[in-house]
């Protein structure tokens, strides 16, 4: 009866740009596409309850194998039934390899051919993660779609460099493939080649001779330029076939995410707002909100006019801005619900031009408008006055997202 | 028309003890007595919003002074109207006077008849705290209920020492019933007298002499004993008039809580039940679960099965634990509700046992139940073997609350 595993069907294509609406449907539920994915690494979003994320539009949650996998183990999860039952998630679960922490995070570890021996963080013991150890953590966790173990590097490396990681992360993947046993999870690919197009074109051209489930697109904000990931994006979900999900991994901003649904891209994921709202800084509909600024300190006014969430609808940046100052985590949990609903709705309004046909057009506006927001401060303070607090901050966010590892 | 701040009426007394039930009408609407008040010292219960509050049963918030006329500060709070508007909480709030934390917390300050000059932990001014600061700052925060400025010191003072701190407190008590300017604000005097029966006589015959709405028993949990904190607040309940709540600040555990009702007592306030959630440790029908131990790690059950909180209702103590353990805040969050509903449970079905006119009987059951829980396994664990990690926590715990400032 289940030919895939995910069926995937596209409801519409923008006139304009390849940017299409989907719907995939998982073995929890349908999923409407483009989606962004919030991520859940510890099989919790901080400071937030599933009803919570539910509210905020969330359809899919990401898991991180290689912090699942040491707490609370695959034993956890095989004694109770896997990662939805486990936090109370009735809806769709991606969870992540775990490739990107094992090159990412320090520590003790030695990656070989058979895959990469890493020292626990937790008891210190030495742990194996193969391609099939991976896979079989995975099936452990039970989420509706799985990654294969791939090897991650700096977008920078030199073109040999890249190769070799793209080489093996190829015989990897044919391992995960391999390794599969319970055809309801899905399972993606993961293109990598760094930033050059040509081992792009070979890996996407390799990896989907195969029958996976979907396509990522890996190895990007991990040193690269925006410019440079908007190309890398747009030749490598060109690459990709058109029946088949195209997950653009870990990237990024609300920029990031209307470019690359122009260029067709329909899943995404990012820590970003999560990771924002717990630095006391939130998404508005008029560019980034640094609400411990001393300006906002008696702003008896939402955080955001324009959006109907529970924080914006219930609290002002004043009481935001008075939890943040004390270190109270409710400042953090709301701004969290905030952001998350920000970039879903943001979500939301594509899925809806996309269906009308008007795309292309809807998302350069948007583009112009939140170029206008935070880069237009910069600009203008640049001539008039010291760089201002507004452009310091959109300093500060791209430093951290490179930075960041979760 | 409104003859007193606030109209109390009892509506039940119980034949074998001193229990009464009640009910107190507020600016912000009724409080069924006896009444368990959540701490909320900086306008905010930590991490949790005041829909989850009202989730718990909560009729009534504490809010205190000393930290809020630091931060967000008078000025926030007539800008706003209020600590009610402030932070979205439509029900009733109490507002220490601030002299708790004025005596208890480290720092520059000195104490004279005038009141207490002190420095800011935030910006380091010096700040004046005297009996009409106070007043006038409970006044913008906009409580239903003021406490007068008290002098508090240590249970284990000398009698000349605890003699001339009560007498100021008298004195403040009085500037204070001067200084009040808005008439739906009801304002509650402290008994103080440390541990010596005579001193409190005269501590609550001076006071039951002046037009105050309420009379608190202050200056316990600080050093006393658990036999003389009940003897003293049983001897100072008996002096207070029957026709107006009565208020033991600070006080307590469960046990404290069901003797002092024992006593007559009618409002409660502690912060045990989200400091403790806030270290891992719940309160559950069959006693104390620090839910941090190994015990837990793949344990399947609802923390407690006879509880109806939305934490019991939906997650594991095997996810608690995992939650506690990765230092992820969703899990103090999950804590501090169900440690709330099980206060607000145990005062529900205190105030139904006053009805029923069997409080006696059930208070005795009940801490009978909570001693063999709570005391059982350590004189077990000391004949059997060593210390049980169970009694550890009690020592643990009594160790918390005593050193405690908030």
């Amino acid at each position: 009866m289940f030919a895939v595993s995910l069926p995937f069907s596209i409801t519409a294509v923008d006139p304009a740009s390849r940017a299409r609406r989907g719907t995939m449907l998982t073995a929890h539920g349908r999923v409407e596409t483009p989606v962004f994915m919030t991520v859940g690494t510890r099989a919790t979003v901080t400071g937030l309850t599933p009803e919570d994320l539910r509210a905020t539009g969330a359809q899919v949650l990401l898991g991180n194998t290689y912090h699942l996998m040491l707490r609370p183990g695959v034993e956890l999860f095989e004694r109770v039934g896997g990662i939805h039952k486990f936090m109370d998630w009735d809806r769709a679960v991606l969870t992540d390899s775990g490739g990107y922490q094992i090159f990412s995070l320090p520590g003790d570890r030695t990656i070989t051919e058979e895959g990469a021996r890493f020292r626990s963080y937790i008891d210190k013991r030495m742990h194996m993660l193969s391609p099939e150890q991976s896979i079989a953590v995975q099936t452990a966790i039970g989420s509706d779609i799985m990654m294969v173990l791939d090897v991650c590097l700096d977008s920078t490396s030199d073109e040999a460099t890249t190769r070799a990681a793209m080489e093996r992360t190829h015989r990897w993947a044919l391992r995960s493939l391999a390794a599969r046993t319970n055809d309801r999870q899905a399972l993606f690919a993961i293109v990598q080649g760094g930033i050059v197009p040509a081992l792009r074109k070979e890996s996407a051209a390799f990896l989907t001779e195969h029958p996976f489930d979907g396509f990522a697109i890996g190895g990007l904000a991990v040193g690269d330029k925006r410019g440079e990931r908007e190309e890398i994006t747009s030749l490598a979900a060109a690459l990709l076939p058109a029946d088949k999900p195209r997950y653009l991994m870990g990237v990024g901003t609300p920029p990031d995410l209307l470019q690359a649904m122009l260029a067709g891209v329909d899943l995404f994921d990012c820590i970003l707002p999560t990771h924002l709202a717990w630095q006391g800084t939130a998404f508005t509909s008029s560019g980034r909100v640094k609400i411990t600024r001393a300006a906002y300190a008696h702003a008896d006014v939402p955080l955001d006019e324009a959006c109907l969430c529970v924080t914006c609808r219930t609290f002002s940046r004043a009481y935001l801005h008075h939890l943040l100052k004390c270190g109270e985590p409710l400042g953090p949990r709301l701004l969290s619900m905030h952001n998350l609903h920000h970039y879903q709705a943001l979500m939301s309004d594509a899925r809806a031009a996309i269906e009308r046909g008007e795309y292309a057009a809807w998302a350069k506006a948007k583009l112009e408008a939140i170029d206008r927001h935070e880069h237009g401060a910069t600009r203008l303070g640049r001539r008039l006055a010291p760089l201002s607090e507004e452009a310091a901050d959109v300093v500060d966010v791209v430093d951290v997202r490179i930075g960041e590892v979760e």
